[in-house]
């Protein structure tokens, strides 16, 4: 049994699991503006509440799993890069600080890498051996697993920057700094101020939304703003060339798709799979596509098979 | 000892290498448009003569290394997928002809992969465990190695199909089926056939060219030519993007570029190291680039590695 820990941009979701079992679960609030290190006595006693709610204690269980939206480390020891939020963590000693405050060993993961481990350890994509993730969220999370082997790569970078691969070179700058990576195209928080510059965007019903993202924009598409309804289009065209370009680096059999976006899944899934379809260069035959349950689940769950195998 | 082909689009190359060391090099036209098959009676008088003139026979080679230009399968058995030339060899069974005609096992590999194995056993990467490759040809070929280990992938796709990640999806159609490929924008093939839409070609030097290429458009820029000047810097653009986003993909420490292109290496190579150290997200540093020597010698390298480390 081990306790695991997702840091997200708006929760931080705290999980209690056994051999893929989700025993409990809590969240807490990120508050990410103000930081990672002055929420970690919240953490703290959140994981003695969880664990007190459960009947059992820290002497029960094996190890801390912590996941976070940037660049780890190869050792699984602590953040290199991140953006925006939750820079203060940069080089922070989580391992130190967990067998101080709670005295078990920690690994910390990129949370997408963590997200395609729980699906193919306990998910969606559980036994696949050749696989992609993508999580469509605030940003565009991805991660990529060859013959069983989930890509870490020499600095930890390889497999999770999918959303910093390239759709249009004569696009938006990055705030990673690349000119026209998808994540800054076709991601909630790169479409609206992309949005903004398209011929159109001032008569639709999109000027208005206070409230932007994936859902906001498919739904003015439904209802028939004919602004909303091209920029769904060129959006497809982005997240299947996304879609590609990661079929293209990593050869595999399943796609797995999560995060926001597939609240959606009903309106977009099919049209998306079919473009990919039409668009990779694939001669064995096709990727299949899976969405994936609850992303959140699936990134506790892959912290918990980490910390499992993990020796510090 | 072994004998290795590497089946190019204008020659086919045999080597004689022992060790990582070349004894004797042919090269006997290709006619890559009458196909492969009709070529193999040449390429084994090829091998028997080169064998006689290095004062050896077959009997004292351990096997053969065959090197295409398109994907093959995971075995290293035969071709699965390849553009417009030798579409005559798929699923061709290369094994059983050297069993019949030369007595000897063999092993077929991706040209651009055994490049990247030859650089990294013998050549300018020697020792290099995490690095990727471009080899800037007729088409744009990649591969990569992570930890010391090839990527192959599922279906033999991986790391080999970087000219079709994409740099701009309202570009060029591919000839492999996707919108935008790299390959399609700014490859010696896809140049011209884009560059002929471009505002102000009817003015250019390039509108008269015969021998296309990248040399001809860097030379045209040289001479003062204002139309291939803006082509070469958009190619700049679209050659960096290509290339941060084999960084974004695998995480190497060293960028390997080969092929005809770095025979202008003199006037691009600094430049695009910019473009690509400015654009690339690598919190822990920044790739080295090297450019390749022979990218021939290098293929045949990669395919003798191979041949020596192969059981059929």
């Amino acid at each position: 049994m081990n306790v695991t820990i997702d840091f997200g941009g708006t929760n931080i979701k705290i999980g209690l699991i056994r051999d893929g079992e989700m025993l409990a679960k809590i969240s807490i609030p990120a508050r990410s503006g103000t930081g990672l290190l002055s929420r970690l006595p919240d953490v703290e006693e959140g994981i003695r509440r969880l664990l007190g709610e459960a009947g059992t204690s820290l002497a029960a269980c094996g190890g801390i799993g912590i996941a976070l939206p940037g660049i780890i480390d190869g050792e699984g020891k602590t953040l290199l890069s991140i953006k925006d939020k939750y820079t203060d963590a940069l080089g922070f000693d989580f391992a130190g600080w967990s067998q101080e405050r709670l005295g078990l060993p920690l690994v910390v993961e990129n949370d997408a890498r963590a997200a395609l481990i729980g699906e193919t350890a306990y998910g969606a994509a559980r036994g696949e051996r050749d696989a992609v993730l993508v999580i469509f969220g605030t940003g565009i999370g991805t991660a990529a697993m060859i013959g069983g082997r989930v890509l870490r790569g020499k600095h930890g970078q390889a497999g999770i920057l999918g959303g910093h691969l390239t759709t249009d070179i004569y696009g938006e700058r990055c705030n990673c700094g690349n000119p026209g990576c998808l994540e800054a195209q076709a991601s909630h928080w790169g479409i609206p101020l992309r949005a903004a510059k398209l011929p159109g965007y001032a008569d639709s019903a999109l000027a208005a939304e206070t409230d932007w993202g994936y859902a906001s924009v498919l739904r003015a598409s439904e209802e028939g703003d004919a602004f909303a309804a091209r920029l769904e289009a060129d959006l497809l065209r982005h997240w299947s060339a996304g879609i590609v370009n990661l079929i293209h680096a990593y050869d595999p059999e399943v796609v797995i798709l999560s995060g926001g976006l597939m609240k959606s899944a009903a309106r977009i899934l099919s049209p998306l799979a079919e473009m990919v379809r039409e668009q990779a260069w694939t001669p064995w035959g096709a990727p299949r596509f899976l969405a994936a349950g609850d992303p959140e689940t699936s990134v506790l769950l892959g912290m918990s098979y980490l910390a499992d195998r993990h020796d510090s």
